[in-house]
Formats: structure tokens, C-alpha cells, sequence
């Protein structure tokens, strides 16, 4: 007799009504289910910023467990809402392709409903708020073992949001940085194994050069600004101690180069 | 078997332990009782934010949820601590009137008790954290089942904290913002429907005249400055996919004016 | 059939997807536990923080509650990591003595074991995120009532975390503030019963004296700079319904001297 399990992803932020009124939308449906947050910290309307966020949460999750998404810019349009099925994980969602990056990374193609059975919604529809009354009731559903086949068709299109590709140069490869984390750490979409083959590592960012790879943040003193192999195995540019995103003035689509070093190569 | 929950809405923050003291507190009466967070990030001590915060969320809950709130400016003085059943509800409160504006939306008349039975306290109550030393453990007599009539003596008079109503005005309505979302979404206590009423509208605020008003953000290009029906109902000012308080520099408690558009009356 | 809970808390701030990752981990070994947020939102790396944190809060909690606390500059680094059973609580946690302070409270000695055994690990362990790959499924093992014994060997040596003690004066005594909440009370380690002592309270802190002691906040007027018995039973100094942190510029570390006031003694 397992617990069922909601997790809550939104940009919210911390002092409206809005995650609150979410979880009450939900209870109503399923009491007894366990409301698990995310975050509710996004920043507003990012949605490169969510996409890089359920890549590197979701997979973690037991199979089945339900997932609603809310960062909406387009609630009220005519977007559609999703039920999406992919990698072992069930996800309610705006149709605005924050889910595809981590589509990408599951064996199975996803399985995408379009929720168009209001009967599975609240009585009343706002205009500004179906994250508390459409997604938030059909998790609910979803997650007391409702047949999905009822919430709406299958649907074979979506938005497919694209997070740029790293790129060969002649000298090593090119990427970006596709997330800043709240230490200030900076994740790139370098795969940290492809970095490293082209030997030890010059790595330039914002003008900044950067020679020094280590293993994890210890080995180099406070302060030292370093590269390092990601929690998501990408290349991470980091300060010991410290705040590179501050340090480096970088922000998230700042591209970053990697060569060989010339010390190495000379 | 339904699962009992508890929820919590403070004005903590993240970085202290009160959070965490007052969840222990409730588990260490009722182990499993499942807790949600409302918010931990209302603004300190900010009796209308935590009004309209509750107004706007706990009617979303299912019948008989308990829900504990802790802005309590008063703590440790002769202020009491009420249990209040109204709406489907049951909220552990101090008499702040924090609630009453939710009580207000209720079919019914609230129920309100006195806290006054200490067997049901912590042992030792200090001076400063009712909501750990009283509250919290009273939430989870509650959650348990206990006959509530044991926990103090029914009580017909309590702080009424009176939200200010919007009022007709010659050429239409005057109200004023009465909160402001994460997003910097400024909502107002105006009822949607009745300023439609006036014919096509004329908003008025922080000096800036808006004719523009949309079903959705969406409608309109980022950056316009729009009216449209907030989630609970009423006028609410945004900039799309931006900041209208930023914008606008406008904060709760400014007035706002709405008439017919001269476009439309002229 | 009580519910297991797991309480989590870290410094990883409210937009990257560690915490949600952990949790992932967590369900994935253990999907009917309860999980709850004690805090996420630790100044990053601030061991001492972390340490007033823990001894404020987790004494609170019903006997076998597993906490797993994250607070770990060494990571990936050669500090252990491990489970400690002290005061009925179970903490995962890296060796840093960011939990000896709460040991101390406790009438029995710690019980403390290395974690050793990957197989209760992700398979894959980072160099990076040991809270996901190790403490968080290890978490989850124990609160399914895992022998505990099969996780490590039993340790006797480990790093502490020695808070500054306050010490006597030859007019009263001399502490410091140990943490700041975030309303900006400032909490001592002057324990308000050895200070209370000398008679009616001279206190210095950054330069200003104060001579009003107050049982609880509403016993002064707003805006009115007083001292008081915190919720842990130290001195507190607070600005009632403002903040005393920013009103005297004042953060952890700094001196507080208690003394007779002169008038009282005169």
C-alpha cells in the first residue's frame, strides 16, 4: 500500500497564495497523497532555466511518481496542457517544451496526452491560473490510478524546447553556460568526459582564463577559481568557497570555450 | 485510513530553525500526520498580507484540514489563541484577525475557541514561540481526532481585521492594491466583475492611466502594462512577462481608480 | 503502521535542482516516507549557522526521526561521512561537526558510525554531490530499519564543532551572537538565566547599551531597542517589529557584554 507521491515545481516565489491554493487543489482531489516540492523558486517565466531544473531532477524519482510543472508564461492562451509519460515518470505540464530536454534523455520515446476532459478539472476555469485549476486536479486523478486514456487524445506534437548543443572546434569544443546554481556555480552543456579528451584543460570564459581542473571543490584552496566535472557530468566552472557567477559577472547563454592547455601541448 | 494533514504558513523565513521546531513539535504529538508547507516568506509581521494570503488559499483545502499560521506580532502578550472552524476549515491561530477576511467568504459563521487548556501545550512555554510551545501541539491534537470542545471555551468576540472595501464613485469605483504577488502582479480588491460593469475601463493607478485590459497575459505583447480578472476574481494590474510593481513602483495600499473609458463614453 | 519521516536540510538555496534530486533519491529506496523540509535556505557553507540550526531544532522531533543535513564544503574531499544516534535522533550527515553542538544537549553520548558500505549508495558516486548519491539513499535505508551496523564501523573520533562558550566577567559575563534569525533578532550564547543573574541587564553589543529587558516583544512600544529570553532560553537582543541586526549592523560573532546596570547598582 505505497503512498502516492505529487512533487510541485513552479515559479511562484515565496510569499503569494498561489503554491498554497495548488496543494489545496490537489488534496481535494487525493487526501491522501504526499505533496513533495521542488522548488517553488524558479526564476519567473525561465523556461531554459526549468528545462536544465527537470533534467537534472526528475530521473531520480521512483517510476510512477507525478510531477506538476508550472512555469506558464503563455496560461490562458491557446497552449495546450500535457500529460506527458516518459523515462518511468508522469508529468503535468503547459505545452511550452520545458520537459523535452529531459525527454531526450530516456530510452523510450514520451507518450504526450493533450488534457481536454474538463470533467477531471475544477468546476470553474480562471483565465491566469491552470496550474490550481486544471493541472493541479488532474495530478490529483492521475495519481489515484485514473485510466490517463481518459484525460484527453494522444498527441504526436509538442513544443520542443532546444537547448543549444556544445560544438567541435579545431582546438577542443564550444558550449555555454546553461545554468547558475544558488552558490553561484556554473553549469555548462559540456559533457565533462568530451572536455577532458582533448587533455588537460584551458578552459575560457567572460574573458577569463581557467587551467586549473580538479576533482572537487577541496583540492583547491578559497577562493580559486576552478573547472571541475558537474553533478550532471558536464564541465562546471566553480570558486572554492565562493561565487564564480559573481566573480566571473557570468550569466546563464554565456558561451565558454575549452582547448588543450598549451603547457600540456607545448 | 485518510492520511491527516497539517499545514503551515509563517512569516519565519528560510535560514532560521522556528520552521523546523514548530514541524518537530507537531510530529512529536501526531508522527503521522502529513505536514505542507503554505509559505514560510510572508512579509514580517504583516497582518494584510497574511489575510489576503489565507483568503485566497485555504478555501482550496478539503473539509476538516487543519492549518496552522504563525504572523504573530503579539506573542507572549494577553493576545489569545483561537481554534476556528469556519468554511470546512479548522485554524490554529493567534486572535489577530489574520483570518477573518477568509471567515468573511464562509456560508457559515466561523466557531471560534480559546486555547486555554495547557495540558495540550509543550511543558515549557517560553515567552517569545507560541507557535512552537502552544500551537504546534495543538495542531496535532487536532489532526488526531481530540474532541475540541477540551481545549478551551467557546468564544463570541475576537480582532476583526477589516480589509478596506472598494467603494462607487460618480464616474465608477475606487479600491487599492492589496497585494502583490512574486511576480509583481498588483491585485486589487475590486471585484473583476463589477468594474467591467462601467463599459470598457479606465484604470487609474500610481499615476498611470491603463486602457488596456485582456483575458490573459498572453493577449497582449511583453511589456504592455494590462488589467485583467485575477485568480480570485478581482482587478489585478500586470506588465506581461514582467514586474508591474517594479514598474509602477507601487506597493499594497495605494488606491486605484476605475472608470469608463472616455474612448468608450465619448 | 507509523509513517517514516526523513526531514532534509541543506544550503543549497531555492532555484537548483540539488534538493529535488536528493528527494528523487530518497523515494527511490524508500517511496512510503515522509519527507520534510527543515530548511533549505542555510547561509551556503556557514558551519556554524548550520550548527545553531540544528541544536535549535532537532531536539524537537519524535524519537528515530532520520535527518539528513547537508552543509558540506568538503565534498568529494577525504571527510567521512556519517550516521550519528544521539539525543533519539538519527543524523547522515558529513564530518564537520556541524552537529556537535546538538550532541552536547543530550544526556547520552553520540553513537557514530563511518559510511562504508557502497552498496547502500547510488552506483555511481559524483565527486560533487555526496547528499545525493550517499546520504540521501543511505537515509532512506535507515528509515526503513536497516541494521544500522551493516552501514559502517563504529568511530569514536570525529571533528567538533566548538562553539565559543560565554565566560564571566569580573562585572558580569561576555558572549557573542551565534546566529541571526531572519526577522534580525540577534540570539547570544549568554544563557538569559546566568545573565538575568547580575540583577537588571546592562547589555553592549556594537557599541550601543541597552537597559531595557522586556519578557516579550509586545511589551515595548515599535521601534523600541530591548533585550529579552530567546526561544532557546539565551539572551536575544531584538528591535520590536524591526530589526535589530540592521538597526545596530550587527552579525554572528560579534561581542556581547552583560553587566549590573549601573543605575540598579548605584
Amino acid at each position: 500500500m505505497a503512498l502516492a507521491t505529487i512533487t510541485l515545481t513552479t515559479d511562484f516565489g515565496p510569499a503569494s497564495p498561489y503554491v498554497a491554493a495548488m496543494k489545496g487543489a490537489i488534496l481535494a482531489v487525493h487526501a491522501n497523497v504526499q505533496l513533495v516540492d521542488l522548488s517553488h523558486g524558479l526564476p519567473p517565466q525561465d523556461l531554459r532555466h526549468c528545462s536544465f531544473f527537470l533534467r537534472a531532477a526528475l530521473g531520480y524519482f521512483p517510476i510512477g511518481t507525478v510531477h506538476v510543472i508550472v512555469v506558464d508564461p503563455g496560461v490562458g492562451t491557446g497552449r495546450a496542457l500535457l500529460l506527458v509519460e516518459v523515462g518511468g515518470q508522469r508529468l503535468v505540464v503547459p505545452d511550452n517544451g520545458c520537459w523535452t530536454e529531459f525527454a531526450r534523455l530516456a530510452a523510450d520515446p514520451p507518450h504526450v496526452r493533450q488534457l481536454t476532459e474538463r470533467r477531471f478539472w475544477r468546476p470553474d476555469v480562471s483565465a491566469t491560473f491552470h496550474g490550481r485549476d486544471i493541472l493541479a486536479p488532474v495530478a490529483g486523478h492521475v495519481s489515484l490510478g485514473l485510466d490517463t486514456a481518459l484525460l484527453g487524445p494522444t498527441v504526436t506534437s509538442w513544443v520542443d524546447l532546444k537547448l543549444p548543443l556544445p560544438r567541435r572546434t579545431p582546438t577542443g569544443w564550444e558550449g555555454e553556460i546553461v545554468f547558475v546554481d544558488d552558490f553561484g556555480n556554473l553549469i555548462t552543456n559540456l559533457p565533462a568526459a568530451a572536455a577532458s579528451s582533448v587533455g588537460p584543460l584551458r578552459v575560457e570564459v567572460a574573458g577569463q582564463l581557467i587551467e586549473r581542473h580538479v576533482r572537487t571543490y577541496g583540492e583547491a584552496p578559497p577562493a580559486a577559481l576552478v573547472t571541475l566535472c558537474s553533478s550532471v557530468a558536464t564541465l562546471e566552472i566553480a570558486v572554492v568557497e565562493g561565487s564564480a557567477a559573481r566573480h566571473l559577472r557570468a550569466t546563464a547563454g554565456m558561451p565558454v570555450r575549452v582547448a588543450a592547455s598549451e603547457a600540456a601541448s607545448g
